[in-house]
């Protein structure tokens, strides 16, 4: 596969850009419509007073979601994948070289809404974190269970909606973590603002071991 | 694109096998979890003691949704991608060598759960289907233009969820339509039964040119 080594090739590169600058970089990746740039929009409000935030912004088209960000007080960058369905780690790089991300930042790369693709490109990121929404059915694991084996945090986001949806949380964990024992979990309504403390908290432990 | 021309010129076979055997291909796409095989389901019961159905279902992994179709009482044939993000012609050419479609039958491709890849392949289909939820966000069209330009009918589902979620219908079907003029819309809930009335309507129009 001679897209994906040279694409693990420039990833390693990202990977150690960030060391470099002790940066946090996180790509958030869910099925179209999850509520990533939701969640990326009240993080932001509520954590850029304390922590430098950068947002890179993948979509097929339209610069929405970088604008949506820039609003929230962050620097965004959009990347428009056109016909392709996922970023990949030359996209960031690049984006690397147009956007000066500051040292000890928190970096959020926010993929192209797929389930599929994104699984197969390391971006270089410390950590991959798969957002579901409750609305989506509780079998997704099982049937795109690369997502869920690559990734570290997954946050089971709209829980607001669970009594109008056949939706059972342990299910969704179990398949989960039938792929993938270590795999973590918040339980989220972006909306309501439930479970947005305890994502600050897990942010803030990655945080920390930088600043030791 | 040397796949893509492969794909067309393969799509154009099973399109004669279609139209030899007068069977009616859908190919049915959409985000993961927007409930295209709930819709299928209550479809098949209400329409498989007058119609001839068929089903194939594409997923990375699992054979959950041939399962489900099966109990609902049509023959169901399932495709695992593995690590594919989208049905592609061939796959359509050899499950018809493995389950034979009645002539004058309805065909149901269920494709992975993708806004964007499936897009790109062709599967020699008559119509295509798109189906949103109104949990996914009213941009939908607009981040994933591909997908509604190539759609022939798009199916706003789980509208029984609308008062719970900021959506407006205006908002995407004014988003679709300036990518495709021509794109239909039904606004359904496969959960309450609302608007499938109108589905089987739209069906029945299509099939009825076959008995003319």
């Amino acid at each position: 596969m001679d897209i994906l080594s040279e694409n693990n090739r420039l990833a390693e590169r990202n990977r150690g850009y960030f060391e470099a600058k002790q940066v946090l970089a996180l790509n958030l990746v869910s099925s179209p419509g999850s509520g990533k740039t939701t969640i990326l929009e009240k993080t932001i409000l509520s954590m850029v007073a304390t922590h430098k935030i950068f947002v890179i912004e993948g979509d097929q088209q339209t610069a929405r979601d970088a604008e949506r960000i820039e609003k929230s007080g962050a620097p965004a960058i959009q990347i428009n994948t056109g016909s392709g369905c996922h970023l990949d780690a030359r996209m960031i790089h690049q984006a690397l070289q147009k956007m000066e991300v500051a040292s000890k930042a928190i970096l959020f790369i926010e993929n192209v809404g797929n389930l599929v693709c994104p699984a197969m490109f390391d971006l270089g990121e410390e950590k991959r974190v798969v957002v579901i929404s409750v609305t989506e059915g509780d079998d997704k694991p099982l049937k795109y269970p690369y997502m869920f084996q690559t990734s570290n945090l997954c946050i089971i986001n709209k829980i607001d909606l669970l009594p109008y949806v056949d939706f059972s949380v342990e299910t969704v964990q179990n398949n989960a973590r039938q792929l993938n024992p270590s795999l973590e979990f918040i339980l989220m309504s972006a909306r309501t603002g439930e479970g947005m403390e305890e994502w600050y908290k897990w942010l803030g432990e990655k945080i920390v071991t930088r600043d030791a």
